[in-house]
């Protein structure tokens, strides 16, 4: 069994990998750590685990976290990266569901506005999207779980850049998330009669996933420069995300020929699910479970191909994600424990 | 292994059986039937199903069900009753979603508006709440699966008719359901614009769950008349229902009294979580599981006692509890393939 | 033109105060207070108010309410009483949408737990309830605008004790509510991913509705004591409020008695709409409007008679009456600015 | 007073011309026609306007529609361009809601599947959409009323176009729509179990309001060829749509350039706000009003403009549009009738 501790597990985000944690055959939760409701039961705060996780929250010195074989971080960034060393240091790997392991040291500072604290393990850090990078996750200590919007953006444009098929100066990444992305937090923008039954676009100035993208898409790329729009938006529903994603295309590729590119590039993914041509995935067909469903189109026969890729945030583009990347660092099946069937309706 | 054949899979109740069923470790989906939509890919209608349940819905001629251990019909009233003894006479169980083996003939008569085609068959069936009658559901070889309403409301009033602790002349269910209770039909009335954003009471002139209600808790009373006024309401929201029940006190029972009422009635029913004193259940905390939750107060120190009962429609009140009676009459444990963690948010 | 100043405008309750008095022709808008926003522009943070509203938040200080015909308090329960009497010795009239002003001084302390800080003005304040006092509030210098269940609540049961015809020792009122009752707090309860496609109670135990409506039925009954249970819940809407009443008939009336009573008794009341026989009001059908949709049933025949009574919280419950009690107390037409129609879908 | 009549009241944009034109104080509403609910009171079907629109549906061989100054065709595609000679003839105004009098015939011919029915006046027919055709519109016998999308988009576009400032072969419009721009009509795919918490793309391929917008837009652009890129997507919500438009720039223009461009462009435009800079208009903040709010952003100072557009589709979309048509036929005040405050929350 592998040891599990979390470190902050009051968010949506944490209450999503107890979940999933809870069914998963070849893991032991062993402590969860949360400075302000150490002592309560996890259950209490979250009735939905009642008789299925009976740990308490504790606070963080007491939780021995250095005993588990892997401890998640779903904590706000600049947590992780505090104490990271040590835990590395104990032989503990380290899955970090915030941002404090993505991108380069400059890049990072330069759009989380603080100065890393463990530049040398950020170096060494592998990023978890193992439809890219399995082998690299098979090794590592550190782990940087993507965000949401980057696990369904990325996904949408690999195919296309790996194949070198669009430009990459002008790509648009057009993305609604489910309000369950912006955490668990008391704020009047996000009170339920704030967000039912209204959309907006927000941070199109500049949202910290951009870089992240265009870092990850640009690795795809050997090292070209990634010309990326991404826009945001807040969508009246709990857990999902839909990109739309457009790009031009820089050679005749039909509508065929791209779906092939899909099926091809995506054959042998668990998690990926290229939809028959013509079709509109929804985010209710992934909801509650692990899947990526992606459908490519090539409208009127223009220059434009449209990818639409859908997860659910809380899975896919976090939680689930990062119990895919364990099974992969401990050597077990990478769907272990995330076999579960989308709920729907 | 189980062999299961469904009738009747293109509702709610249908793909819901069939997302349960697909993790099912003991059972072999084997045929599922639809005249409609014979020929067609179970998972084109729904995408949460894809690479989960990979069968073709069949013409019921073409289905061979009498070669299954078990039929579920999730079928429209008056469907089951025609196909129930061909079946049964070949050995085959089966379980009714649908009402046709719920009350006596007379009521069903009179309530459903046709006349039974099964008269005997209907005598003979039980009716599948397990936590009453646990013991006839082993030997059944037709089982009504009891109604969503029904369900809630009888679980909430179970310990205090058993005690009769409560007035029977002057009890009310004011019960709250969400939408996909409504079935998967083309109607007006339940389209996302109606529905959303509004909230309505229907059928207080009299609902059909009312009588098998009166009728299931008249049998726990010992056949004492049961004086219900029962009032349905249609809430914005997928999944869920929420009954609270008021009845009048005929003793003294303090609040602590009833919490250990309810508590000693429901220890070591698995699906049934009595909840803390002072606890308000939320229907999302059974999401897609199936639990039922119950608190009960006693406002003020009055006379009036109520209780809160929380299960999800689709599991308790449908398919789960049907998969609950399936795992009782094949002696499999009783929660096999139905340990699923509710999913919040 | 009627001088209107709003003390606490950042609520939900202060921005429909806006919208309402924004289309009044009969009303100047004068000054909105506001100690935390003071210097904002009402518009930026309520963009729906963009060329409609042009005031600032000013200090409380800065606002020469006393230079108003009528301020309006949308603030939480404590502050009105503390302006009031500086207020009405200026001559300004005084509309308080939150606690302040109902109930008797020693039951008001009991509930809101703080000494009162304006008895003589408690004991002279009108309670505003137009279909009940009218008379009273027509002569008004201070008034206790209704709390929305209240509202919802008496309206429903007032036909029936005003003609003495049920049980008053066993009232019983399950009302559900939409969000926006909450207010506009930050509060991890209120976020849209707690609160939508989910169902709850809340204060059981007991909500400080509860002595509104008995203390407002009681003068109904002549003093007579209200055995009342209330419960509340939570729907996953913005707007609306259906209360589903249950009482005991002490005497033979029809369902076509009953109908009569209720057309009757709101013969004339332009916001009171007493629908058909057999009608189920939806909570939409009320939305953004100020009137209330009430429908009576005998289920069944029997002793029980249910009344579904539905408003708008916001506008019926809160702001919409609080304009209508305006239009009384300075000899306006009782619906002048109130004549919108609902919005719905 | 306008004496009007409405051609198939039933569905969500006849309902909501009923609620704007009951309160618009130069309009009798004469007669409104249903073949499927004549005799039925208007207000049976739709109780909000209870006690406000007094009518019932006629069969509309008994509507006398030629007595009317003007009528509205709330009707599906296809039957104003049947009835609209004989009306025409008689002298009276048409606005048409539908389709049948925008693009021109072959265009129109290809996209709708029939021949048209009155080919001379869709040749003479005046698209409404005043911001761009007001003087046009004075004179219109016969006037077609945008699209919902159509209106966001064009108008979001508009003044980048006019200023020749963006590349016209490569622009995208990503639109989400809320769920009564699919009508009321009974489809499983608009039940609120299929809806409600999800997100999807439709009609990538090719949707018909994609040549009406390309029409649009290049008459603005002189008869230049446009290259757009439209995907409209539903979202969760009732009412509302958002445009988010993407163009790559031709010249150099700063983020203040633009948004000069914008308000230079709308000044004097009763019902189009165009929104500070960083601006992220949300629907609700329009919901149930006229207005339409743009926000232009230049992310990064790269060479992608991005305008962000909303309006309600049920009113600027369709019927508040449509009353704005009609002021302008008849010489009112543009913005009579229309000047309600938008809903929020």
């Amino acid at each position: 069994m592998i040891k599990v501790g979390i470190v902050g597990g009051t968010g949506y985000t944490g209450v999503e990998l107890l979940r999933i944690l809870a069914g998963h055959p070849a893991v032991k939760l062993t402590a969860i750590t949360s400075r302000g409701e150490a002592g309560q039961r996890v259950s209490d705060m979250f009735p939905s685990l009642r008789h299925r996780v009976d740990l308490h929250f504790v606070a963080p010195e007491d939780a021995a976290l250095e005993q588990c074989d892997v401890v998640f971080f779903a904590t706000p960034n600049g947590v992780a990266m505090k104490q990271a060393p040590a835990l590395v240091a104990a032989g503990v790997k380290l899955i970090d569901l915030a941002a404090d392991f993505r991108l380069d040291a400059a890049t990072w500072e330069k759009w989380y506005g603080m100065s890393h604290a463990a530049p040398e393990l950020l170096a060494e850090a592998v990023y978890g999207l193992p439809e890219i990078n399995r082998a690299q996750i098979r090794k590592a200590r550190v782990l940087a779980n993507p965000g949401c919007y980057p696990t369904a953006v990325q996904l949408g444009f690999l195919p296309l850049i790996e194949a070198d098929a669009v430009a990459l100066d002008h790509l648009i990444a057009d993305a609604k998330s489910g309000v369950s992305g912006a955490g668990r937090k008391a704020a009047v923008a996000n009170l339920y009669a704030e967000v039912t039954d209204s959309f907006k676009a927000y941070g199109v100035g500049g949202h910290r996933h951009l870089p992240e993208i265009r870092w990850g898409l640009s690795r795809v790329a050997g090292g070209r420069n990634i010309g990326l729009t991404f826009v945001p938006h807040l969508t009246p529903m709990v857990r999902g995300i839909h990109a739309t994603l457009y790009a031009r295309l820089t050679r005749e590729l039909s509508e065929a020929d791209l779906q092939a590119l899909f099926e091809t590039r995506f054959a042998g993914e668990t998690f990926i699910d290229v939809m028959p041509p013509g079709s509109h995935p929804e985010t209710r067909s992934v909801r509650a479970s692990n899947h990526c469903r992606i459908a490519v189109h090539r409208p009127q026969n223009g220059d434009t191909v449209v990818v639409l890729s859908v997860i659910d945030n809380l899975v896919k583009g976090a939680a689930g994600q990062a119990v895919q990347n364990m099974n992969i660092m401990f050597g077990e099946e990478e769907s272990l424990g995330l076999t579960m069937t989308p709920v729907s309706p």
